[in-house]
């Protein structure tokens, strides 16, 4: 098959859906270190081949595979969880004969993540689940030691799409395992390559949207395969939301704004984890914080916790800098923008971009001004500022990097729903959506806690039995999050 | 029935079992502010008559009624919720025609719930969960206005079971509802008076304990009423444990030690929410906190949360302070009070008294100097001192208060569970446990929201819609914690 | 001479002054810990004899210098800065022919201190500076091991200065060295045995009102002998103010009102050390602090530590509780009062009991009632209930205790100055006021890091010359505070 | 006087000194935000004139002036307190006579102080006093509104000097005032027109550099004017130190590391008020933290805040970041170095470059690698990495940016001093260093709390007597700081 007659843009509306939203979500500057000022040739046009002579991948460059292999030695040393899993299950290789397929962002940590696999035994083929978030010297270093990848920064729809149908239709190999990060990889093997399920042991899925598609697929009766719903493990979460967000408002706000936070008014839109670990971060750095809520439960926390609950057209005109992590919509409306003081800063931390009405600030009485990458001053006819970040999307995924750490926790969740899927008699897993056993939760955040230094605690056999435990785990009942 | 032929401790074996350990814990000196060197007569041997010519109670002395009257008014001012409620729901009388037997701590809290009660519409008989916990004041207040009580602090073993079986077995009166704290009044019931779970309409059961029971009854089929376990809800849990753990280990260390904890080392063992909650407050007040963990998963939070996590063998040398919270037994052991430093202090803030090896303690080559209410020194050959709270007992129910406003959660709860279960509908609850509907919880909070000039936000149609949810709530997946 | 014939209260007005406002402060009910049911015979009228045979002293009970002796020991566990100060100077002797009269509050702590001075060589003679302040036991155990003790909790204000003078006036002993605690002894020396101070090498004086009086003494030209403010060293300084207070406020509202902290709006009035204490500790135990200043650079740092600044009747009607800290008079009135929330609890942490408008209270139309010690309900006549505690005196004097670690400060920097004074070079120190030296106050430092196991680097050769320093200190300069 | 006669940079040592080692130190590569691929051409070497006809400037491109107006526009918006400044005083021209030469960074902020000197009445020369820290965007705004402004980022020694030359050095026009930061400007007028001080009513210094110089000077009996010390202002020290540290040690490590703050062991050497500040925002962000000290006093304090107080040696091997800020040298030696784990952190917020011993490390066995701009990788010959952030010297500013809020503070400060200067009746200011009058300070203060939108209280008549103060400040001690 010729790719070049992959549908059009117009075309693939026959495949019901376009790419997912946070495929094209914008990414981190910082994610990429290397000059941007490349030639302008489409990869897909070049004839590139690595120095073992194999051409099977798609980068931007592949001779930027050196500064690459840096960047990828400089995560491992942060991901020292990953490194420990490959000792641990290196002799017994328990991914030898799994083919995965991946589709995830392309970074340094993610190619951790790849060659563990290939430690363990896996053959991968890999690709890119947003079209800015590759690093191409990373995506380099990898084709350079022989992982196909077909990815690189600024991909068209077209490309995006292209990429993945590489990973997959490809000849002589057959994935028997899918990783996923959006749907997109699952969505696009599900309707051009269904055949391909037969011999797929499982499905892992790290995003929000994903997992919501795969639920969707199990209620329809149409999800063929076991799938590992690994967003929500417990350790993810924890991370994710509260203490990764605690370290990230305060350096996406830092970034963009040079905000001082002592003495700033704060608003936070929604205490729940996300919320709390902003509001945590700010009132420790000294900044003035209120919050807003639906929930009483969460309101209480809040109280007790040392915020005012208020409402936010009470405190609006007050407030330096505004931001939203409800999950919900126009939490921000335009006449609470049109209150706002002078300077404020608007950003959101909650979920794509809907939290802030940002549509309703594209209007001719107000200018548009760009002072900044991802800083925009809106301006209003009395020459009123509002500086909204990230036009509205999430301020960490654009302003802010994620600490290695945190997704090293992603990454081992991931390895080890892998080797689970991969190595589980027949029948543990039906055609369902499956949370990751508590025990292999708590076994990823063991593998942790050497970063720490922390030393754990063993139940003699007499407290076990008291307890009712195992005394290698689980201690938590599943319910607990 | 003549009560001294009510069976001796001995006989009462027949029971098969006594009374239950926390019907004994030591509480608060703060439950009693009026001069203890009253009489000895016992009041069981007294005549006592209130204002209104009924002898329907027995109590210490009717005469501090009104010194207990008062104590009521100050704890209703922090109780506004129970209040709010009766407010709400005086007009319609939601508990007209219940018949509402009690056994909880009888304090100036409880009072206010008792009289919310019975300004709801109820008929209310009452005892004591804990022979040392009654406010004798109280008591006299609510036996004064005409609640029959029986209670006093201080009662015997024998006293602790007459006044239960005074409150059940009384003629022309019948419960229907009962709301127990321990268990205790329950297993009377079914022990003499199984009849009259005929008439009951459910139990409101607020205890750990007591709730571990019903579930155990439950099991084996035996449980022949609805109950409700408000022990287990949201609110109640978030307060218990982590708010009120983190003010009461400052206030029980203060009013024992009078220690200063800015510099002090400590170490907390078990880093669950009442750990979280100690750890919280030490380290905000200067103190250098480590934990000790079995789970992997908090041990990874404590190290997130600026906690180093060691084994307490480690440390143990070094430590002016150790407080134990992991509901487990033996966590300090006899070798590791024998490693202790001069002068470190050992507490319990977790799960009954079998946290620390105190009973190792009671050996002849130490030797206990009581040097206050409640703290023991335990002196080493050597002349070296370990201080000891409370004899290993929780601190925060001996040696501290535990502020109104957690207590009115409680109350709160337990008024709202009674209504509940007193007007559902026949077949909505079955013989079996329940947990608080998600709904009531958050209107337990949000009655409090006021206290705090809390102001919730509501959703509009749009959002609510987006969110799949009702305006009025449920917020919360019914699997929140 | 027979003291009887000693001028009564009218008669001593020719004294020009009375006893000092400190001396009859109120004290924490924690000073004494046994059984105040004692006997009602003046320890003036009793004949006590201790074992030694010596009835050089006056106090309660000679018989409860056992138990005195156990709280002695128990503070000595918490002042090993003092132990390890009689040990490095035992040998030498250095108080060796010291006479030293001292008036201060007798409690455990100050037990330890008179007998540091006395293993260091001194002979001492003690007497209390407050009427309310004294330990019964500890008088007990002092006068029992032979040092002539005057003192007793509960004395008239003809007995204090009896006690005084039986310090001072005594047949073959004359005193070379002053201790004082609020100035009363060093003016009962002025007026009435001035020929005392030809001896007298020096006075060492602790607190704000005596360091006022020498400053005073010192401008008229009527200072006779050297002096040593230790009140100003900047050790004390830190820790009677920013760390004493932090700790205090929450253990004196706690032991109070048994307040939960948690979501209380709370004003506090003054940002200077006091102030930023409390507000530090409350807004770490979940309170929402507001603050108010005159002062534009404290409030400025207020803002940066992250408190609204605000005016006090802006926030009046919304606050749960009103803490005053700055030194002025009348910062609530009577109006703000008025204003005030049903329940909101007012106190002072600042300076005498000047800050709140007390007075204004005591009219006709409020009800005044005390519910507990320390606590008064001042009820309007629409039933507004406003809490006042320790009737507007010294929070932390009244109603907490102060930590033992404060107290060896305090106690160490006393024995320094007094060892200073006592063995400086003819002409070190003229008739004037002298701040210690900031060598000492280093000195006084580094004798408590050993408690915190805290190791002091050392600077090499090279990098003292760098700095200009020399290695053993001082390292601050002198106007360091 | 022909420029090109300039005595190189070897003849310049008759000077008998070279530029100040602050006018070479790196700067924040956030100071330009525009492409630095610019020509190559010397602005020295370019003729370039504004759209007003003059030519009386030089700098990098005039036609940048859009973007730096732009630039000095918002900066305007955190700095309402020069603003506020202009208003108050513009009417009555402080500053009309004056004739001001300038030597600072030039940057938006200094730009937006330039323009209120100018709005006062001022006539300003200005230059920069860094050879790296000049935007040239706000250095073309500057010019384009007709201020003569002589800088351009990455100046070489020698038009370093020229352009302050320029600036002095001019027909017709002589300054009056002097406004210095590193002194180089005052130096060079001393070395070359020393005449010119005839006329000059004063230098308000900003750096501790060019304050040292002053004071040497001045002790030296060759200081010929007044002189303020704006360095050491109460309200400069506070936010320079404690508030601005610790927000850009946060800032200056994530930028440089994407480091995830929570758990990690850190160090800090120092605890002066830079090391406070460092402390507090790490523990914030759930940093485990420990400090070194030389000094008991600050030890203590440590201690007091929850830090343990370590010897360096005793932890290096454990820690995951080493921060200096002692202001001493050789604090990190190169043994430490060898002992850190992979991966260690270490970075200097303290004093020049001299904490951390680097030229150790520039030792043949050692790779260097420049992984980062101001990041370095120093690879032991076994593989371990250290992590060594602008090669020692100081990261908030080579690493981080500083809020405008601080700079406002600066700015606010050297506008009063200026106006204060030139304005004193004669006799006011000697010949000597000079701190900003406390009532100043004050004030300064004063005109930053509408920021926060902070209300400060006023004192009564009868409050101002009680305290002995007037009623408009100065409200602290001359030696409060």
């Amino acid at each position: 098959m010729k790719f070049s007659k992959f549908p059009t843009k117009a075309g693939r509306r026959s495949l019901s859906r376009s790419i997912s939203q946070s495929s094209t979500d914008s990414y981190s500057s910082a994610a990429s270190y290397t000059d941007s000022s490349d030639d302008e040739t489409s990869p897909r046009d070049k004839a590139q081949v690595n120095t073992h002579g194999s051409s099977d991948f798609c980068v931007k460059n592949i001779k930027q595979a050196e500064f690459g292999r840096r960047e990828i030695e400089i995560a491992e040393q942060d991901m020292s969880a990953l490194i420990s899993l490959r000792k641990r299950a290196q002799g017994e290789k328990p991914l030898a004969g799994a083919k995965i397929v991946g589709c995830t962002h392309i970074t340094a940590q993610t190619a951790v993540l790849i060659e563990t696999l290939v430690a363990l035994g896996a053959q991968c083929r890999w690709t890119a689940c947003n079209i800015y978030s590759t690093q191409n010297e990373v995506a380099a270093a990898l084709a350079e030691t022989g992982v196909p990848v077909f990815a690189w920064k600024g991909e068209s729809e077209d490309d995006f799409w292209w990429c993945i149908d590489r990973c997959v239709n490809t000849e002589g190999w057959q994935a028997n395992m899918i990783l996923d990060d959006g749907g997109d990889l699952t969505h696009w093997v599900y309707k051009k390559y269904p055949s391909v399920f037969k011999k797929v042991r499982g499905i892992v899925e790290e995003s929000v949207t994903g997992v919501h598609r795969l639920y969707q697929l199990s209620k329809a009766g149409k999800l063929c395969v076991p799938a590992m719903n690994v967003n929500d493990s417990v350790t993810k979460q924890k991370f994710d939301n509260l203490y990764c967000c605690r370290e990230s408002i305060l350096d996406g706000l830092k970034r963009t704004t040079d905000i001082m936070f002592g003495g700033k008014q704060v608003v936070v839109c929604g205490y729940g984890e996300v919320g709390k670990g902003c509001c945590t971060a700010l009132k420790a750095l000294g900044a003035i914080v209120c919050i807003t809520e639906i929930d009483p439960i969460c309101a209480l926390q809040a109280c007790m916790d040392g915020f005012r609950v208020v409402k936010l057209s009470e405190v609006i005109r007050q407030m330096d800098v505004v931001i939203t992590c409800t999950g919900n919509k126009n939490v921000v409306t335009r006449e609470q923008l049109d209150r706002m003081k002078n300077g404020c800063i608007v950003c959101n931390m909650g979920h794509s971009n809907t939290e802030i009405d940002v549509a309703s600030l594209r209007s001719p009485e107000l200018t548009w001004e760009r002072v900044r990458s991802q800083v925009d001053h809106i301006i209003w006819p009395d020459g009123k500022r509002v500086v909204l970040l990230a036009e509205g999307r999430l301020l960490n995924l654009s302003c802010s990097t994620v600490p290695t750490f945190v997704l090293s926790i992603t990454a081992t969740t991931q390895a080890l729903a892998l080797i689970e899927l991969f190595n589980a008699p027949e029948g543990r897993y039906k055609q369902d959506v499956y949370l990751l056993p508590k025990k292999m939760d708590e076994y990823v955040a063991s593998l942790h806690l050497p970063n720490f230094d922390a030393h754990l605690t063993e139940l003699s056999d007499e407290q076990a039995k008291y307890m009712g435990l195992n005394k290698n785990g689980p201690f938590k009942p599943n319910y607990y999050r």
